[in-house]
This record gives C-alpha cells, sequence and structure tokens, in this order.
C-alpha cells in the first residue's frame, strides 16, 4: 500500500559510534513479533527531544520529559510498541517509571537515566510484567549494526520500516547521523511526530543540539498530516554521542553548526515523509506548496486546511479533478483580508485557478493528467507576501476507513 | 442511508401567509429531476440572512449579500440546484445577476429586489440560459401549498427531503413558521448552512427579526458538522411577511419576541439535525455536549476537535468503544491549561474516562453497548467553570469516501 517507499538498505545504516541498540519478541500485545527496543548511549551522549503537546499526552511522554529537564546523563531508551500507555492517569505513570526502573537495574544506571516511550492502542493498561520479563533479551542483542531491526521493533500499522542515514564531513571529520521513525496514523504532529530517533556521532553542545532538532522538527514532523489527529505520545529525540572526533559545535551560526543542523533536517524530513508515504490507507503522496504569504503561519494555516479536507482528500483518491474543493479549502483556511482574485492555485504544472475563478486556459484533460499520478504537487500562490511553507499529505481512501474501523480487533 | 430521518408530512407543513413556492425541472446539471424553485414575498415581507465566511464565497452570496445591503424591499429569491456558480470569478457575478434580472422581469421587480442562491459542483460556469428557460414555468407553478415540493428542489447529494413547522400562538395570533432546507455533505457551517429558508407571518421589525436569526443559526447550523469543510454558498435566510394579524414586535426582550426567536431556534435545529441525519454517508447520529467549561468556546473548541477526528469518526461507524480516541482529541483542541485529571468522559450515561485515565468501574461491555446504537450522546465534563455547548455530528463511513469520490461521475 505504502506510495513509492522501499524498505531501507541495511547495508547503507551506518553505525553511529557510542550507540547500540537491541530488540526482543516481549509479546506485548500480539506474539511473535519484535515490540521491544533497547536504545543504549555512550557517557557523555547528549540527548534532546521535542513531545506532543497534546494535553492528554501519554504517561511515559511525562516521565521522559521530567527525565530530561532533571538534568541526570540519560544512557539509555527504551521503547514498546502495542501499547502507548496514554490516557492511564497515576497508574500509567507508575508504569513508565517502572518500566525506567527495571532497564536502569540490569545496565547499572539509575531510573532518571533512562527515557521510555510507548506506541499503540490508547487507555489500556501497560504489560509491564511482560516488558521486563523482556528487557533482559533486549540487552543481551546490543550491537550497533541492529538499526534496521530496530526500526522495525517500532512499527505498529506501518507497512514499511523507516530508517534513514547520512554523513557529513565536519570540523575535520566524518560524522555519522542514522535514524529510524514509526507512525502512519493519528498524525498530525504539534511538536513532532509519532516516534522518531535519530542518533549522531558529532560533539555538539546542548543548546545547539535543541536548537538544531527545533529547526528540523519544523521542517519534517511539524509539517506533515495524515488525519488531523494529534497524537498522545508524538516524540522526536535526536542523540549525540561527540565521538566523531570534531571540535565541539558551539556557536550556532558557524558553518559546521549549519552543516550539522541541515543534515538533521534532511533526516527528519526524509523520515517524516516515509510516514506519509506509509500512511494509513494511502495510495497518492500529496505535497502542498502554499507561497508569497504574508506570514510563514498563514501559509501553514492554508495548507493545513488544504491537507485536512476529506472532501479534498477523497479527490485525490478517485484522482477527480474537482478542483473547487481546494478553493473551498483555501477560502475558509481562517484569512480573513484574503482577496481571492489574486490567488493562483496549480496542480504541478497546470495552472487551475486564477483571478477568483477556472484559469481560462485550464482544460480538464490537464488536471485529468495530472490527478492520475502518485505523486502531485498542489501549489497556491497568494500574492501578499514573501513567506512560504510546505506540507506533506496523502488521499483519503477506503482503506484509511477499513484499517481504522478494524485496529483494535 | 439517513440516520432516522423520515420525508416530511406534507400535511403538516403549513402555508406561510404571503409566501408563494413555484418549481420546474430545468435541466441544469441532470435531466428529469426538480433542480429550480422560486419563492415568492408579499409586499412589506422583511427579509434577513446569514452567510458563509468562505473567503471564496460563491457569486450568488456576494450577489445576494448586496442586494440585501442596498435595502430594496426583497420580494423573491431563485434557488437552482447542479450548480453552486462558486469559484466563477467575474463571469460567476455576472451570471448571478443575469438570474436575478430574468426573475424581475417575469415578475415585475428590479433585479435588487431578487436574491439568488446556486448549489451543487463548484467551478463549472452556472448554465444560466437553462435557468431563465425554466423561470416561466416555477413561476406559474406559484402556490402557497408547495412547500414539500420546494424542499425537494433544493437537494443535491440529500437522501431524504427536508422541512419542518411551527406554529405559535403570539400577540393575540397564532403565527405559522415554516422552513426548508438542503445539504448532506461540505458541512461545516461558519455562520449558517448551505442553504436553509424559513418562513413566517409574523409582524417582527427588521432589527428583532435580524436578532432572532442570529440567536438561531447559533445554535443550529452553527453546531453542526459533517467533515469540518465550511462551504463556499452557506446561507440561512428568514422571511418574515407580516400578515398574522400580531401586534409588531420590536422590543428585543419580549415575552413576544422570545416566543418567535424560540419557535424559529426550533425549527432551524430541527432542520440543522436532518441534515447531519442525512449527511454523506451517516450510519450514526452523535450528540457531543461538552459542559462545566469556562467558555462557551472552550466549550465549542473541545466539541469540534471531537466531531471533526476521522478517528473519532471511524471507531462510531465500526460500533468500537475505542474511547482513548476521544480522549487524545479532547487533549489537542486547544486549551493549552486543561487539567485531563479532572476530566470526566461519559458515553451516554456510562462513565468511560474519569481523573485521566479509564474509569474504575468502566466495563467494556458497556461501552460496546452504547456505540452499537445508531444514535449516541458524546458527554464530556470540563470542570472549570459554567458553560455548555452541544455540537451534532455522524460518523465516518465507507460511503462518504464512496459517495465523494463519485460525486462528479
Amino acid at each position: 500500500m505504502a506510495v513509492n517507499l522501499i524498505p531501507p538498505d541495511r547495508a547503507r545504516l551506518r553505525p553511529v559510534a557510542g550507540v547500540r541498540l537491541g530488540t526482543a519478541q516481549a509479546g506485548i500485545r500480539r506474539p511473535n513479533r519484535k515490540d521491544l527496543l533497547v536504545i543504549a548511549l555512550a557517557e557523555g551522549t547528549r540527548v534532546a527531544g521535542v513531545f506532543t503537546r497534546n494535553r492528554f499526552c501519554a504517561a511515559p511522554v511525562t516521565v521522559a520529559r521530567a527525565h530530561l529537564d532533571e538534568g541526570e546523563q540519560i544512557r539509555a531508551l527504551v521503547i514498546n510498541t502495542g501499547n502507548a500507555n496514554a490516557g492511564t492517569g497515576e497508574r500509567g505513570l507508575a508504569d513508565a517509571r517502572a518500566t525506567c526502573g527495571v532497564a536502569a537495574q540490569l545496565l547499572g544506571l539509575s531510573a532518571g537515566q533512562v527515557l521510555p516511550f510507548s506506541t499503540g492502542v490508547i487507555m489500556e493498561p501497560l504489560p509491564v510484567q511482560r516488558i521486563a520479563a523482556g528487557l533482559p533479551a533486549c540487552i543481551a542483542d546490543l550491537k550497533p549494526e541492529n538499526w534496521a531491526a530496530a526500526a522495525e521493533a517500532i512499527m505498529t500499522t506501518d507497512t514499511v520500516p523507516k530508517a534513514a542515514s547520512r554523513s557529513v564531513p565536519l570540523g575535520g571529520a566524518e560524522i555519522a547521523l542514522t535514524g529510524i521513525a514509526k507512525g502512519a496514523g493519528m498524525i498530525r504532529p504539534d511538536m513532532a511526530t509519532m516516534l522518531c530517533f535519530i542518533a549522531t556521532d558529532a560533539a555538539v553542545s546542548q543548546p545547539a543540539l535543541k536548537s538544531a532538532l527545533q529547526f528540523a522538527s519544523d521542517r519534517s514532523f511539524n509539517a506533515i498530516t495524515v488525519d488531523g489527529d494529534t497524537s498522545t505520545n508524538d516524540a522526536f529525540i535526536v542523540m549525540a554521542t561527540g565521538l566523531a572526533g570534531n571540535a565541539e559545535i558551539v556557536v550556532e551560526d558557524s558553518p559546521e553548526f549549519v552543516a550539522l543542523r541541515d543534515a538533521l533536517t534532511e533526516i527528519a524530513a526524509e523520515l517524516a515523509r516515509a510516514v506519509i508515504r506509509d500512511a494509513e490507507g494511502a495510495t497518492k503522496f500529496i505535497t502542498v506548496r502554499v507561497e508569497s504569504g504574508a506570514t510563514r503561519d498563514e501559509c501553514r494555516k492554508v495548507a493545513y486546511a488544504i491537507a485536512h479536507s476529506p472532501l479534498v482528500k477523497t479527490a485525490f483518491f478517485a484522482s477527480d479533478p474537482n478542483l473547487g474543493r481546494i478553493l473551498a479549502a483555501i477560502g475558509y483556511a481562517g484569512i480573513n483580508d484574503l482577496d481571492v482574485s489574486a490567488v493562483d492555485l496549480y496542480l504541478d504544472d497546470v495552472r487551475v485557478a486564477s483571478a477568483g475563478g477556472r484559469d481560462p486556459a485550464y482544460r480538464e484533460e490537464d488536471g485529468q493528467r495530472v490527478m492520475r499520478q502518485s505523486e502531485i504537487t498542489v501549489r497556491v500562490a497568494l500574492h501578499r507576501g514573501h513567506e512560504l511553507a510546505t506540507v506533506w499529505t496523502c488521499d483519503l481512501s477506503h482503506d484509511y476507513v477499513t484499517i481504522n474501523a478494524e485496529y483494535r480487533t
């Protein structure tokens, strides 16, 4: 089902010095599948994270945030699928802390040095016993080469594992970045997506790492939507072990910082687009690019109005150039002083609308030709300024309804 | 497909003194169906309207607004289905004005005394010739008894015509209110819904009529959503002929004003709920009631977050009490200081969540029992204040995708 998305090539996923990964089958929800992952980090690794803004955020999000804020050296991450530990109240918090405690004991750490992450069904108690029973196998499996297995272990309704890797010459050294992500539904990140973990061996200060993470997340996981539902469990974590041998990056405008930030952004955007390509029921990958707006925020509003409209999304599913629905979405996006007669709408290279209506040169067969493609760019020119924003999304198909009507059964 | 919605009983639709209606088959989009309606109003009738806030509003909305603002006595409405005359630029405006001109000529009026309304496909030129050719038949058909035929003539993807009637003793007279509405998709009114026309023979001043209309629209068409798509053509028009014999209602706090306003609100809410019952692909009618909020606005935000969530809507379609999805929607509704541990969630009489998680007494079979019903109330208590809001919506089914993927074919 995934749109032009192939599984990552294991040989191209570079190990990151100081990072080891181990997986296990803990039977958390279903038997016979990897559902538990431990990421162990070398001493001195710097870790930064952004998390969902959902007020009903999951217990592990609350605990991970607290452990990061307490400032202890983070040395391990524990990630389970099958159960989100969200909407679980006080018991959920205790369960997340217990998970950290067991992992810490096995690894010779304190509980505050472990970050917990969960994804799966909401409002069911976390089976801590099964996680505890599975952790020794994860730890026995810890290896730097396990990125591909890790990408598989965090999948839920994903059909394709998502991983990406880059290397960048930087400050006299060659640094590696490798990351994994999961997510296919309940995707409209408001800060970060479901789960994404990217590691690098670059030496970089904590503030510079956090700044690069913010930049990357705004241009990747904060620019995608499947269904407009912001998850309870979103987290995007970046880990820098500092073992590459480069001079530590401290200054945020330096060429080295920009090189690291841009490499991080590239990987994050590739993984974010992979989430959309693998979105529940998706048959088309849609790029919505809104340009010449007065502010980046108004461009994002218009892009999300188009990307969230069920009418627009079903028209893409049908390959039907019923493009008035896109005009309607632009019109209700919330720009109160929008001059619709100035708006241009393009489907790839085809100008569809101008001067408040159908473009005189537009022909239905041109719209039809573009709509049949599996990758389509919707481009809107507002002609109000010089800002722009891009959002990636997918169509709304019968399979989306089927998958989400049957998820728990 | 409609959920517990039966066609209106013709015998119960009361004629309104001073209002005549006539329909015709003009072949605007498809042959052999009523698609053109004229409503003729007695001299002295007061007319007020609320319209879509979509910036890409349709040409007839622009023209109707202008004719109302110019203050000429409105004496006729012309409504066509099959074509929305939206996203049609300057030509669309000329077409809407031409429609008014032809009707005015046939009725011995000026064009400014006629309001045009269109609904149907967006971004196609309005076939004015066919409308002009159909108008004489409409006018020949004008009768006070034609409300049921009028309700049929304005249907598009509606499967059941929508009409309602009330009579109210008022100021020594018995006044009548009768209305019709259409709409089944692209429904998330921001001011009013697709199309609704309600007439009364009450004598009421223009400001009091406008005030009653605002009150009624906030509690009816501004409280429903199918897909979150605010249409380009929404209009809710109320007409008061003043022929009932009551003393003119002028004071907005008077018992007579309140009686009229509440009767208008009742009809409007009945028609708004009928739109949801007949929503595209709907199999369930969902009432979302959010109470004990600090403001009405925050209650509406939470209610709409639930009502728009595709994950919540597909769970209703599946009769699956996957109620964590409702918690997630509450969490991302935009109340930044929400204390989730204070929130209670009920499905009809069953308390599902409390203290930030699943209620200790909740049993899956209770949730399952309610989810199987065709009418369900989701009730959220925020425990932050004394305000409340209600929104009506439906589930998201395979048929919604089918209907919207095939609308133009």
